[in-house]
């Protein structure tokens, strides 16, 4: 098929590519829902298990569809022995991201997960990744692993999983919500990349694999951890508008402001933001906030047309920090939220799936005749 | 941003994603070329390492060129020691496409590929897939490692770490030219992933590790493993007729026949068929040649309208059984070498990346109230 010349368009800007009913971003006004549920309405209410829940299967699970849920996630908590070698092998230095990407294909590798996605894959899948995680932070910083604790839900065990301390109450809270804030978010990269993996009928490891490794990037999932630098490298309140103009004079970037899709301030960003202000030292909250006011300000001042905002990633470091990560654990536990997501998506496309092949348009040299080797130029 | 409605096309057919200058498809006149050259010119005559060359750089190697790209895939044949513990620790009957997959996954965690992607890295990852497969299918078959032979080219080498006997030189040139048919093919799904997750500007291994994810599905890659278990099925060429009638009466489907793009005879399958009539048997080659002719046939009967023929799935599987690869290699033999092609998209895609963001079109309720978990109604 010849493609008309001009229909490209980069980033797929405006490119309609699925019809879901998960999740609804609605970018100028500054909504997001899950299922028909405004974000700001379940973030602070359910637990994690319950909006994964509502995402998979549609509606706000009840205290016996909820029980049922805790137990099949608790149940799923064991380490296959491949994954416990392929963690216990890879350098203490690895980027927790890898760790958790190969982690999870070795999961599917061993564990042959296979066929037609289910409900039941989606679940055990949900349930390793903090126990990835727990298990490759523990080997690197020379401590022994710590055995799942069945009576803790999805936030709370994942918190004592890396440290061994059973988390006070507000930080489960707090993950909790963070939990819910990051797992769903219309046709993002991570979520775009596991439905085109997807369509061509592989199996839903395969799909998550591919969708860690999207999140992986700086563009998505690896900016939390930029904002927590970024306000190490501020360090003090005193030193937040020299920095900030500093860098802006000399064309550097700020982290966590501005979406591609939100031209307001993102409404996780408002959630997180409280979340934070409780979770928070005084100090760090002080200078995230001044930070934020001044960066804002002078973003619109000099960029009055781009319509800049506080985006989910400046919030959630002060938030991640807040309850005791380290910031390498911040975007595999933007994943530990977002595979909830993912998998929804996977399961919802499965009954009516069409392989994606989209086209691309050839703009290279045509019409060449093939040279033996000894009469061919170099450049 | 409120999609209008009806905007939404399934497996985005048409939808033009991407520029490339690497491959062109033209389906309607059955054409492909690779950077300007007609496959048909490149496919018995290059090496892969010249094809791979081309792919990446541009244009077809000088000797010099060439000699310095053998000596930096050579160097890149060692496994690292987490990927050989991986492969080791996972069961002997795992998928091999899962084997790959975690293996890339895990070389790209040990060795910490990042930031923006190399050539030398697109060279380092084309040369160690071979030697992942060749060490696992060692493994699960309780024999030996091969080590790799320095003096032997990439499709020599990979048949003789797998069998420890250097190939006859027909079997190479076969392979080969295998290799090349299936180097690359515009915007097919596993490297339209791969493209997906280079947009976040994650690193090359992520990107190679979803593609692969991708390249696992029956709609795509997994296709020739599919074709030699129906040839088996068949068995001999007086059972072809009844087979075919019986499996289309039921409903049934027949493998290696009908592509999404290409409306006529795959240009790869004419030549895949001429290399396989040199290295097949002749029973083998008489009753896969039958089961095409009848196939098609019976296909265009029943199905005037719909054009289907020969894909490049139906003669790789005759072919890749006659250099004596079994069964569940073929989909990762697929991957050894579209890799060459995936690792040359993102090469191509990094100096103007712009992050891949659709839309999706929301189709589910509005605006729930959230209730207590004791007000729910279950299903």
């Amino acid at each position: 098929m010849t493609i008309p010349a001009g229909q490209f368009k980069a980033g797929l800007d405006g490119i309609v590519v699925v019809q879901t009913a998960i999740s609804e971003v609605d970018g100028a006004n500054g909504r997001l829902t899950y299922r028909g549920y405004l974000i700001g309405e379940i973030a602070q209410k359910a637990t994690f298990e319950e909006t994964a829940h509502l995402l998979w299967v549609g509606h706000l699970p009840t205290q016996a569809e909820l029980d049922a849920l805790r137990t099949k996630l608790v149940s799923h908590r064991a380490l296959p022995e491949a994954v416990t070698a392929l963690i216990t092998a890879l350098p203490t230095d690895a980027d927790p991201m890898d760790v958790l990407r190969s982690a999870i294909s070795a999961y599917g590798a061993q564990t042959k997960i296979g066929g037609k996605a289910t409900l039941d894959q989606a679940i055990a899948l949900t349930a390793i990744f903090p126990v990835v995680l727990a298990a490759f932070h523990r080997n690197r910083t020379g401590q022994p692993f710590i055995a799942p604790r069945s009576d803790l839900g999805h936030a709370a065990n994942y918190l004592y999983m890396l440290t061994g301390q059973v988390p006070e109450a507000h930080h489960i809270r707090s993950m909790d919500t963070y939990l819910n804030m990051v797992a769903d978010h219309g046709m993002n990269a991570s979520t775009f990349a596991a439905r085109v993996i997807a369509s061509t009928e592989s199996d839903l490891c395969s799909s998550i694999t591919g969708a860690i490794g999207a999140l992986k990037g700086p563009l998505h999932g690896g900016a939390p951890a930029l904002v927590l630098k970024m306000l190490q490298s501020i360090g003090t309140a005193d030193n937040v508008e020299p920095w900030i103009t500093t860098t802006l004079n000399s064309g550097g970037r700020l982290m966590g402001l501005g979406h591609r899709v939100y031209k307001t301030y993102d409404p996780r960003a408002e959630i997180l933001r409280e979340v934070a202000r409780e979770a928070a030292s005084p100090e760090m909250f002080a200078l995230a906030e001044k930070t934020e006011h001044t960066a804002l300000d002078e973003l619109h001042r000099r960029k009055p047309n781009e319509r800049l905002w506080t985006n989910v990633d400046f919030y959630s470091a002060v938030l991640l920090q807040a309850v005791g990560l380290p910031g390498d654990l911040f975007p595999p536990t933007f994943g530990v939220g977002r595979v909830a997501g993912w998998t929804a998506h996977i399961l919802e496309q499965a009954p009516k799936n069409r392989l994606m092949r989209p086209e691309s348009e050839y703009i290279g040299p045509r019409d060449l005749t093939y040279l033996p080797i000894d009469q061919r130029q170099g450049e």
